[in-house]
């Protein structure tokens, strides 16, 4: 039963929920699924599929979620960054419009969903770790660009394609001189409406005498304004006739119960950008929902969370969606409006049934360029090329990766961007091992403390020669170690006894064994003593199981300190 | 001058070079060139070459690496593995025996010369390092293991054809059938001998008072006897005529001009191949060439010897060759046979050059199972196991890294299996650093040292918790730490101060930097200081650029004992 529970954490805020976190939860829901109708037309628009899609990828998902999921208050469904990416991966196996693209959407959903589950399951969640923090800022910053680019068209009233940011801008260019003036206008008014929201609306509405809570709320509400607004225009005024594009029919229906394709070639083509949707999509959301969880207190189960979105994931697989995720602002929404439990999602979920059955055909006039807008208001908050400037300070191999992620992610696309930004960031990582720092170290006057040679006035023995590699040492710098020693003893032929003090080598493993039992044999040869000191306990417990201790020309000491005693040519009256 | 002297080191040791040198070096080079001939000929046929071509990279590529190698033992031609891969690699564009193979094989040496030349020109030579010894050491037994498979068919008289070890087998066990029973004990019996000769004639010599040096360079001899004994049977008891196959003719010429296709296609097919025969390469020849240096207290400079092996692969490619690189058990025989200087190296390519002009008539009836009889005694001595049974006693994960490479090698090929063992053992290595061993340390008393509370007697503070983290602090195991520390304040709410001890962190990256501030942050709302102590030099200097420091609910104490002293709620009498 508590293992059903843990996997399950449903059965564990059901059973306390309460009669004031009911209506709590019903207004959040009802706040969440008013804006969450645009939103959701928009991201389906930005990801290329039927605007109904961004609905239904709303309702399913999100009921799975408050099944599986840990998080009270994370909002579930399309979100920016991984539409593009859908976008991105689906392009590539078909043509946006046909139904062959619908498919892909669904059967990437689905791997995307299976993956999550499996790294779930067998609780991978660590391997998120991988991204690093400067390469998500980057990654993230760079898709924000992308998408604003993709959307110009729908503001502009042109056609224009292509997945990086040269092609959408050379396609642009292309189409300029069939830009459609009433759309423009629209398309305009919009985002600068939207704009001022954002921006301008929260601090009038505080100023004259709203709760900053209530206003932040009430600035969410801006799309849905612009959306009534455009759309009574396009109706009213007969804008369709002038060439403005339109959300058109859309299906009053609920989520259609719909079979993702397993053929193994569609698999095998979707199954890297669906590593990349699954990973990306799950560092985002247990972002956000470890930043709110902080504010109450609550704790997010990482491996749990991928089953809740892979469960989310699926479910959007089999009832018209595709890819889904946490997002950042409908959960910030549903946290400001005062859900308390998963509950305010499964309300939400209702809200968006009763919408794609009842609204639906309310939209047919809303213009393109509006859900344009909202992306873009939306997205431009995600460009903060801060990251480049504060990483440009700190570490120079932390830049590089950021650097790399957001050139390649704007000139190669989002795939191509983030894998580089993984692999830069873990190559950089290994390089700087590989080339470790290795201090000379002596004693500090009056203590048992040993600091580098070069920045600390300590005592020094000339016959003795303590190293402090500052790395574990491994096959990727196990060479270096002996060049380095070769060099110093060549220099230096007073040197009667080599100690390694090992605080800092938290692993030896079997190359560096064998390169340390050639400078122990080399080291014998010339007469010279080899010993280790403050040895770790973990790596101790290895060696012992080696022929290398055995062999040893020389001891090993518990502390640096206690080597300093038994080899020093200086003997220490006071301990 | 001196740059050129550095990139040219022929005009370093050229100099000296004294009469006795140099008789040295000629004595040396008839023996190696001896030994040389049937060695070059076997290899080319397991590369799927024609033989001459085996001759042809032994002779422009050894008078290259003279100019520019570093060694002065080192003998570079067609070697075991390499040539398996080439096999392996060039089989993949083209049909054995066709134009077109032969054609690749020439593009493959370019290739591969122009990486290694890249790689010296840029220092690029820690790039080997990559490859940890217990993976090249599986890869190479498994390589013997595939070589000696591959030339069985060559001893039973069948054809058969395959990559990996199960095609092989199913090819030879499909043609068994067809089985030439002369060429099979031709094979058997010259198998035989030259297992004898390696194990029993050595000792046999020595008991008859033949030094142990001469006597090791007589059984290098044992081939030569072998192709001459079998070779004469051959013709004198017209065994073609019963179907025993032998080398045939072989044109009587100098290496010819030869012109490697630089077509894209090809180029792109066999970039990564030759990536791979480069590493491989390289990793084989440095370890022979310090090996073989050591004893002589010479010094080899790798990125040198990339640009030494680079110029030989390019002169292989322009003179009918194929990939080469330094092989273990020529250098070893001409290190044996008394070579002095390189020198040794150009006599050997003139006595090659005239076996190639004068000598080729002479193997037209070497019966192919001799030749493969002499490789597969050759590489029987390869396959050694025995890194299985060292790495699991020492480490596991150096043990999986073998065990992938030698299973992967096997039944998927060369160059799966090295990719497979490169990736794997960085992805372990990275996989624990990401769980890192994190000790809570308590004063040995008496003393200023602090170890583990769980593994020795010390002091310690219930106020106090002091957690040495025993790796680097980067984006891998950032949220490690986090998570960790935030279960043990949970668990002890009696903590005033938490003490990072940093002895062992080598490096903070902009993620841990993140999650640092994130730690500081919430200790500091729940009134508990967070300090640091034993911060490396190079580390506080990437600090101090930092707010961190300004922000630090704490303080940066230079050793752990100064932070014992200062928080402790003991307050000790001496320090």
């Amino acid at each position: 039963m508590d293992k059903i529970r843990e996997f399950v954490p449903l059965l564990d805020w059901g059973r306390t929920y309460s009669r004031h976190a009911l209506s709590n939860d019903l207004m959040a829901a009802v706040i969440v699924t008013i804006m969450l109708i645009p939103q959701s037309l928009a991201y389906a628009l930005l990801a290329g599929l039927p605007p109904e899609a961004g609905i239904y990828a709303s309702i399913v998902p999100i009921l799975l979620y408050t099944v599986f999921g840990t998080s009270r208050a994370l909002a579930v469904g399309p979100v920016a960054v991984v539409s593009l990416m859908t976008a991105a991966a689906v392009g590539e196996v078909a043509q946006q419009g046909t139904m062959g693209y619908t498919a892909a959407a669904l059967t990437l959903a689905g791997l995307s969903g299976a993956l999550l589950l499996a790294m779930g399951i067998f609780r991978l969640g660590f391997l998120a770790n991988f991204l690093s923090h400067p390469v998500i800022a980057g990654f993230i910053a760079a898709s924000g660009i992308l998408i604003t680019a993709s959307q110009l068209k729908h503001v502009l009233g042109i056609s224009a394609s292509g997945d990086t940011l040269i092609d959408m801008v050379a396609s642009l260019v292309a189409h300029i001189d069939t830009v459609n003036p009433v759309t423009l206008v629209i398309g305009v008014s919009a985002t600068a409406f939207l704009f001022w929201v954002r921006k301008g609306l929260k601090p009038t509405l505080v100023k004259l005498g709203v709760s900053p809570g209530a206003a932040g709320v009430a600035t969410k509400a801006g799309p849905v304004v612009a959306v009534i607004a455009t759309t009574l225009a396009v109706w009213g005024l007969g804008l369709t006739g002038l060439g403005v594009a339109v959300v058109g029919e859309v299906p009053q229906s609920l989520p259609p119960l719909t079979m993702p394709s397993l053929s193994p070639e569609l698999l095998g083509t979707l199954f890297m950008p669906a590593v990349l949707i699954s990973v990306i999509g799950f560092v985002e959301s247990i972002s956000v929902a470890q930043t709110l969880a902080a504010k109450k207190r609550q704790r997010i189960d990482p491996d749990q969370e991928l089953i809740g979105l892979g469960a989310a994931n699926i479910g959007a697989a089999f009832t018209g969606g595709y890819p889904v995720t946490g997002g950042f602002s409908r959960s910030v929404v549903n946290y400001d409006a005062g859900a308390e439990t998963p509950a305010a999602g499964a309300f939400t979920a209702l809200g968006l049934a009763i919408a794609a059955v009842a609204l639906t055909p309310l939209v047919y006039f809303l213009p393109k360029a509006t859900l344009a807008a909202t992306i873009i208001v939306a997205v431009l908050s995600l460009v903060d090329l801060s990251i480049l400037r504060k990483t440009w300070f700190y570490s120079k191999s932390d830049f590089y990766a950021v650097a790399t992620t957001i050139l390649l992610t704007l000139v190669l696309g989002v795939e191509v961007g983030v894998s580089a930004g993984v692999v830069m960031s873990i190559a950089l990582h290994l390089y700087k091992t590989s080339r470790p720092h290795v201090a000379e170290v002596g004693c500090v006057p009056g203590t048992q403390h040993f600091r580098n040679i070069n920045r600390h006035r300590v005592e020094t023995d000339t016959s003795l020669l303590t190293l402090r590699v500052d790395e574990s040492l491994y096959f990727v710098n196990a060479r270096f170690l002996e060049d380095l020693l070769q060099d110093r003893l060549a220099e230096r032929p007073e040197i009667r006894n080599v100690i390694l003090m090992c605080s800092a080598v938290n692993e030896i493993d079997y190359s560096a064994l064998e390169i340390l039992e050639v400078i122990n044999h080399r080291l014998k040869e010339i007469g010279v003593g080899f010993h280790l000191s403050e040895v770790k306990g973990p790596v101790m417990d290895r060696l012992k199981g080696a022929h290398f201790l055995q062999e040893l020309n020389g001891r090993v000491f518990l502390s640096q300190y206690d080597a300093w005693l038994a080899l020093g040519s200086l003997r220490h009256a006071a301990q």
